[in-house]
């Protein structure tokens, strides 16, 4: 924990901790740093907390944590994670860390190219907790500015693509040719279950496909171009071809891809979206799905992440494609509104019969990617790919005039060079001695490629490597004055208005600015997700993750570069399994769901190192979330219900059956704790018994971690294995819908069962699985904003930890409490406590008064809340979490809100409200709706717009009426309409 | 201009520069960087371009510049600025040349000390665009945000200082002692001609105090205490004292306070905001006057600035104090509302009879610091400043131990040490090698100041440092067990709510959003102001200003630590000589009006230094800029007006008739290029040789320096002297009032008389005078903020520039002819062109309509603009000035709303809208008025809220209606009023 640098020596009291303290504290404590962050984090001062736990009837916190946590399960010793720090030593401190990154040119291309954000988006966007806070935009009306700038990544990646439906994009390149496989066999026949993989790909592209057909039972091959050709036949549901590919080259795939057809086959092509500005997109070739990574359109590699993946495909498919969809509808007032589209088709209703478990998008990084689009329009765009096409040309130019052997064909930005006369290890060394990373193929051969960073100076230098040290004279201009003519697209792209207006600054800053303006945000006021904990995302936090150390940074970038990095990692590791009471962490998994994928693996992997490769049924109780059992499938698991009883609480005697019954094959059970009702079972250790008894692994879903830290784990309770969601308790933003980072942590037995981090991996040759492969692109995922979690944990320490379980527990009673005379609380602990979460009933309202619980969540939009999670776990419900960031001012005032709606409900009960033209039928209530001339409805005004006092002081204006999402599907508009389109 | 860097090869077309070239360009061009940072700032495309010269009926760029500046003055050859760059290229220069400063633990005190900026702060506000670019906030009504944060800036400084009264902050501690000086003088009869200055004053806060005694003619006095006791008499008009002094020490004054009283003298205290939460404030302790800086709350050093000085006083001195006063009244709906106060005191309207030149202030400083007292409330602060003083008493302890004499009797944070057996040198030395700047006073003593970033790791550093190299053991907790009781303080401070709600960083962050959404800043729409340039400040130009090798810098670092600095100031210097066709440039003055006084000072210098001191006659033409004669006041000149013509412009016989009448005393005339009234005057080199005939020099005001740029120069043209406001024409935000920088440039025969930059010094005994003294407390003024104005002239280049120019005449001109047939344009240059602004007539509507110039403004609001300058030059007109950075489309937006109102005020005339009751009349029209369920007016609710369509996408709500501003004068009110008032 010390890592050489001084720790604190004091320890805190609580009411330091909350920073309360009247009077310099006595002695020693006096030169403590006056200012640590727990207090910062927590939401309510000490005297808050007297005052809630008065109400609560309780004398201390520790009680109402003995009245809420089992007995059983409570942790016997604190944390071992430091003491609680302040930010800016704690920012010192990682900022030593990070200065232990060597930051070199990278020209290792992979799919990972150095690009410049522009500083405009960089401030505004990812800098911006206005466009980083946000959740994901299920509350259409309040989200209207982040689904206009995912409605433009759509639109640029379908222009580019020249195919017609894109979604809004994947957690990568590796996860979205996964998914494009299972496409293929969701739109083949069922036999067709072989799958063909061209080993011209990147690698890590190909050790994901693997490891997810594996998981699927899908026979996956991996050869050459000629290879398919020659065995095309009806085995294959689809083939994935890669151009350029990794070794650079534009290999022509027009036959290749006839053949397919002609074979019933779908073609998946990756590729990549600079070059695409210049040669012939997958649409034109007549590909079926289209595949890539966004990155390089101005978001930093980081180390591998995070970025947008994207995939396009026929509009055919549209209801086969995975991952969410913006899409255009219209509101009640009959503007044009954008809302998630076709949602029939997510997983999270689909549970055992999901094709996929994907149940987020990378939203700051695609918006990022569109808005790098809209600020260089198709002119810019296309002159960045020319001047690197063209640097790359004078660079191969150049090569071959030193001697050496240039292999790529056809090239955008990429070659392959077979050295001559110098080892590809003295070029190498003599590259990194002046500052670039080249790729090193393993056989003699090295790989560079160039981006929109690299400048004449570059080529010059790179040259000067594969010199041998020989002096030489090559001019760089007029080695490029000579270039391969690559240029074959024929159609335009980014035509569209948007990518064409706010090309200045000034303009651009504006267009961000008016977009964030629609959309509600943690800036605003709470988000009370239930199992979304949208707490605080600390700006010290933040700032780490756009230091060049961390950004500049290529996911494959030789080991000895990356030591600060690999002291992050380790610390994290070693602090995520001491709070998950777990031996060892694979910080791989880049999204909660990727993390129940990974670790369900883990248990298929370790059953069958024991000979018990049968084991394949996954117990998963009713009351869990649907990513579950969407998870069990795509990890090639059978899903078993087990029941619940009516508090959610799995029943342990159909436990006990389905365990006994399913024993021969039983491999595990998924468990949520608290459950997803918002309850600590007193169960949970007997469960963990049962499913060891049988010979089941237990797998705990890691959605509630933010009750658990510090007071339990699920190591301590007996469970084998889990996943983080770092972008819940450990402070990574929501992003809006993205991105999330789902590492897991597990029991000394299944260590040898983590996905393979292959740090350093460049050859194609060395594609090896180990561990259970690889589930994601990159060897820790979406590394660069570990950072985040990093900083959240040193700071807090483990009494801070520990302190915002207890507070977070606190909150949700305080307002259960308070609630409970206006809504039924539905599910309870045995000392009447709910746990960080809670669900209050509103299916009561709809018979006397003909509200709906989607009334409350759009009234409340009017208040200037988002809604609670609605109807989940259970339909017609609201379940709340205010976190411990939230302080009791704040939780009061969406009490009142809440309250106030009730009373509401009670005058159209009372008929004093007319039942179908109220407040909360007709709610949301914009500005202009409030303000027009003709106001037709049967309540006042200043009841639509400003029914609580707060609102006069600082009111957020939802930017559109209710939104009507029939319409949306009936009429599927998935890229930007036409202008017309707005103003009718 | 080359710095060893590689510079651009191949100069740009214009196409290039605006960023629209259709296909890769040929040959050699190809390889430049793509995305260079011309066509960003600049708002209009080529294609906008050609389409405005259509509009204009010119062929050519080139022919509207013909048209325009007179051909005798324009530029013979282009500015030898080096060609446009790369925002990515010119930030890694850039962070070359930081990287050459030494970021050093600063322990030298002398008013700066290291600080801690709130993250939160520094993202939010710092590094926040909807904070940083606003304007002053004279349109009160959307300006509500910042004239709450200044508000609670001024209730601070009160309650710190003991004091009812406190303004918006001065530009630095220096600045505020000179003008508290200033202000005694106006309190007492005007025979006392002498001011008391304590030696034991910071030694720059002595310098720019005697600077400016020596212009005002006042006998100033610098002295110790007892020498003060022995002479106080009726000739003092005041006395400035310092608590804790330079040294350290907490001196007791009442006894000095109590005589000079009774002497009939006013008392100035200059003071620690940190060290006044425990010892007891100048209102308890009987001052007059309380000044000081409030950088140490969270604004980071800088190397000098920016910084918010402060100045509080008692109730009956209100109309003397000199800057920006915030208070409170009611806006139109009777709900309260903030504006600047008691405006009657402000120089802009008092002109020769000014006692400040002070036109601004540090607003978003001041801001910052306002809101670290909100963030760390009264128990935070005290226990910041109990901290920082018990590591004191610990280092104290510890260099008794060791030996050495410590002097500073009662201190807070900073002590004075005589080493003993030691010389100074080595333990500067071996403080230096170990990371610690101490303070040098040059007679063998050293200083130490601790600050809130202090450990108990530095004190154990710098106790080592005293040890001579030789081991000891002091246990630093167990020094600082023993504390002197230096806190005498019993008036509670900061005892607001505001001060004690928003201590977690959720609740801060959603404050300060809150406030944001109150502002109309250059996020939501051009701000037309003319004389105050609202162009572009682009984000990576600001990138560098919270880079902390420039932030963390003491102004008086050993030089050899700040070679990064140095490199910019050099070459800043060079572009800022090469730009105004002058030879020498100081980076001093902090401001217009500070420029102003350090030009006039150089003038008068250079007539003293010939034997001419008499001449002091100021020639300033009528239609100036009020801070013109207010300055030549402050700078010790008599003000001779000089008649302008109907055009605004010089009338040449007044010149030569007034230059002759005084031609035995003529100093200088100041004039404005082109004029205050937009237009270019032909005869302005005739205007130059008329003064140079007449012995008199040229001061030209570099106000509308935006228009000149790469096409002419005040050297050119024939002046001898010039201000720069950085914060216009090269990009320095506005921040809403403050910060600014307004360096001066010199022909070669004033190179001497510049302020003097001070580099180093630390010394009390070595404050000399050379050359014309110092007029800021920093040698290189708010040196941090230098790095914008450095990366926009470095990315823009000489063609750049000279574009930017070009576009701004451009815009102006369009706009003009687009609203020419709906407002008279009153003056134009000989070929009927505007310059880069021009003036509307609105008087013609008050007899027909009744509306006035300030209904237009208010009226504009509601089409969510900010009105241009209103009533300057001529009262009751409009002056318009677009900028280069406003696009086309915004110029027809803005152009589309003034049409429309006039169109409004056509229905007026006609009848067809009340008189009385009209949307002009009662604009703003906030979202609370429009959605009233009453709405009693005559006109319709959506013309009053959304008279454009453009609002129906985006809508700025005004927060208030229209301000009362007499309402507010009668009662006044200048600190945070209690919660009460806010509900009434």
């Amino acid at each position: 924990m010390d890592n050489g640098h001084v720790t604190r020596e004091v320890l805190p009291s609580s009411a330091e901790l909350e920073g309360e303290v009247d009077n310099a504290p006595a002695g020693e404590a006096i030169l403590n740093p006056s200012d640590t962050f727990v207090h910062r984090h927590i939401g309510p001062s000490a005297s808050d907390v007297r005052a809630m736990l008065d109400l609560l009837k309780v004398g201390s916190l520790d009680e109402l944590i003995e009245q809420t946590v089992p007995a059983a399960i409570r942790l016997p010793r604190p944390l071992n994670l430091g003491e609680p720090r302040g930010e800016f030593e704690t920012l010192a401190e990682l900022r030593a860390i990070a200065e232990k990154n060597r930051v070199m040119r990278s020209c290792i291309g992979m799919g990972y190219y150095d690009t410049i954000t522009p500083a405009v988006i960089q401030r505004n966007i990812l800098e911006n907790p206005g466009w980083y806070t946000q959740y994901t935009p299920y509350q259409a009306e309040i989200s209207q500015g982040r689904l206009e700038a995912l409605l433009n990544f759509q639109t640029m990646i379908a222009d580019l693509t020249g195919l017609p439906l894109a979604n809004a994009s994947l957690l990568d390149e590796g996860t979205a040719a996964a998914e494009a496989m299972a496409m293929c066999r969701s739109i083949a026949d069922a036999k067709k279950n072989a799958f063909f993989v061209s080993a011209d790909c990147h690698p890590q592209t190909i050790a994901v496909v693997k490891t997810r057909a594996k998981a699927l039972g899908i026979h996956c091959i991996v050869g050459k171009k000629s290879e398919l050709e020659n065995q095309i036949d009806q085995l294959f549901c689809g083939v994935l071809l890669q151009y350029p590919n990794t070794q650079g080259q534009i290999v022509d795939y027009s036959e290749t891809i006839a053949q397919a057809h002609q074979a019933g086959c779908a073609v998946v092509l990756a590729t990549d979206l600079l070059a695409l500005a210049l040669i012939k997109s997958p649409g034109e070739l007549g590909a079926d799905i289209a595949i890539g990574s966004a990155q390089r359109f101005g978001v930093p590699m980081g180390f591998g992440g995070p970025h947008a993946g994207f995939m396009a495909t026929k509009s055919e498919h549209a209801r086969k494609m995975p991952g969410r969809i913006v899409g255009v509808s219209k509101d009640a007032q009959g503007n044009p509104a954008l809302r998630l589209a076709i949602q029939t088709r997510e997983q999270h209703i689909r549970r055992e019969k999901a094709t996929s478990n994907i149940c987020t998008a990378q939203v700051l990084l695609a918006i990022m990617a569109g808005m790098y689009g809209v600020y260089h329009g198709p002119r810019g765009i296309k002159r960045i790919a020319q001047r690197v096409h063209a640097l790359t040309s004078a660079l191969a130019a150049g090569l071959e005039r030193l001697g050496h052997q240039v292999d790529s064909g056809r090239f955008f930005d990429t070659i392959r060079i077979r050295p001559n006369g110098l080892e590809a290890e003295m070029v190498l060394n003599a590259a990194q001695n002046s500052g670039y990373n080249l790729r090193d193929f393993g056989d003699g051969s090295l790989g560079i490629s160039l981006d929109e960073t690299t400048t004449r100076q570059d080529v010059q230098a790179l040259l000067e490597c594969f010199s041998g040290g020989a002096t030489f004279r090559l001019n760089v201009d007029e080695l490029a004055s000579v270039r391969q003519s690559i240029e074959d697209r024929t159609t335009p792209y980014l035509t569209h208005p948007v990518f064409n207006r706010y090309h200045s600054e000034t303009e651009m800053l504006r267009y961000i600015r008016r977009l964030e303006s629609r959309d509600l945000s943690l800036t605003t006021s709470m988000i009370p997700l239930g199992s979304c904990t949208m707490k605080l995302n600390a700006t010290s936090e933040m700032f780490p993750v756009t230091w060049p150390e961390f950004g500049r940074m290529h996911p494959y970038a030789p080991a000895d570069q990356t030591l600060g990095y690999t002291d992050l990692f380790q610390q994290l590791e070693k602090w995520l399994a001491e709070i998950t009471g777990f031996s060892a962490v694979s910080l791989q998994p880049n999204a909660g769901s990727q993390g129940e994928y990974a670790g369900l693996l883990a248990i298929r992997a370790y059953h069958e190192s024991r000979g018990e490769g049968n084991r394949n049924i996954c117990l998963i109780p009713t009351s869990a979330h649907g990513t579950n059992p969407a998870s069990a499938v795509v990890a090639g698991l059978k899903v078993v219900a087990v029941a619940c009883d009516a508090n959610g609480s799995i029943e342990v005697e159909d436990l006990k059956k389905k365990a006994g019954e399913h024993a021969a094959n039983l491999a595990c059970l998924m468990i949520t704790y608290p459950s997803t009702h918002g309850v600590f079972e007193e169960s949970v250790r007997e469960i963990c018994a049962i499913l060891h008894q049988h010979g089941g692994q237990v797998y705990m879903d890691g959605a509630n971690m933010n009750a658990q830290v510090g007071l339990t784990s699920p190591g301590f309770i007996g469970a084998d294995v889990c996943h983080l969601n770092l972008h819940k308790t450990f402070c990574i933003p929501h992003g809006g819908g993205g991105p999330g980072m789902g590492p897991i942590a597990v029991a000394p037995h299944l260590k040898d069962f983590l996905p393979y981090q292959a740090q350093g991996m460049q050859s194609l040759g060395l594609v090896e699985e180990r561990g259970v492969g690889m589930v994601s692109s990159a060897p820790y995922g979406s590394a660069s904003i570990l950072t985040i979690s990093w900083m959240y944990i040193r700071m807090m320490g483990g009494p801070g930890l520990k302190r915002a379980s207890e507070i977070a527990i606190l909150n949700a009673n305080y307002m259960s409490q308070r609630l409970e005379p206006h809504y039924p609380i539905l599910f309870k602990g045995k000392n009447g406590r709910v746990a960080h979460e809670f669900v209050m009933d509103a299916r009561q309202f709809e018979k006397g008064a003909g509200v709906k619980v989607e009334d409350i969540a759009k009234r409340l939009m009017d208040y200037g809340y988002h809604a609670p999670t609605m109807s989940w776990p259970v339909p017609g419900t609201l379940m709340v979490e205010p976190t411990e960031s939230e302080s009791k001012a704040e939780l009061e005032r969406l009490c009142d809100a809440l309250i106030a709606i009730r009373a509401e409900i009670r005058e159209v009960e009372e008929g004093r409200l007319d039942r179908d033209d109220n407040p909360l039928k007709n709610a949301p209530h914009p500005a202009g709706a409030v303000s027009a001339d003709d106001w037709k409805h049967s309540y006042p005004r200043q009841k639509a717009a400003y029914p609580a006092n707060w609102l006069r002081e600082h009111k957020f204006w939802p930017p559109v009426g209710r939104i009507d999402n029939p319409y949306g599907d009936r009429n599927l508009i998935c890229t930007c309409p036409p202008m017309s389109g707005y103003c009718e």
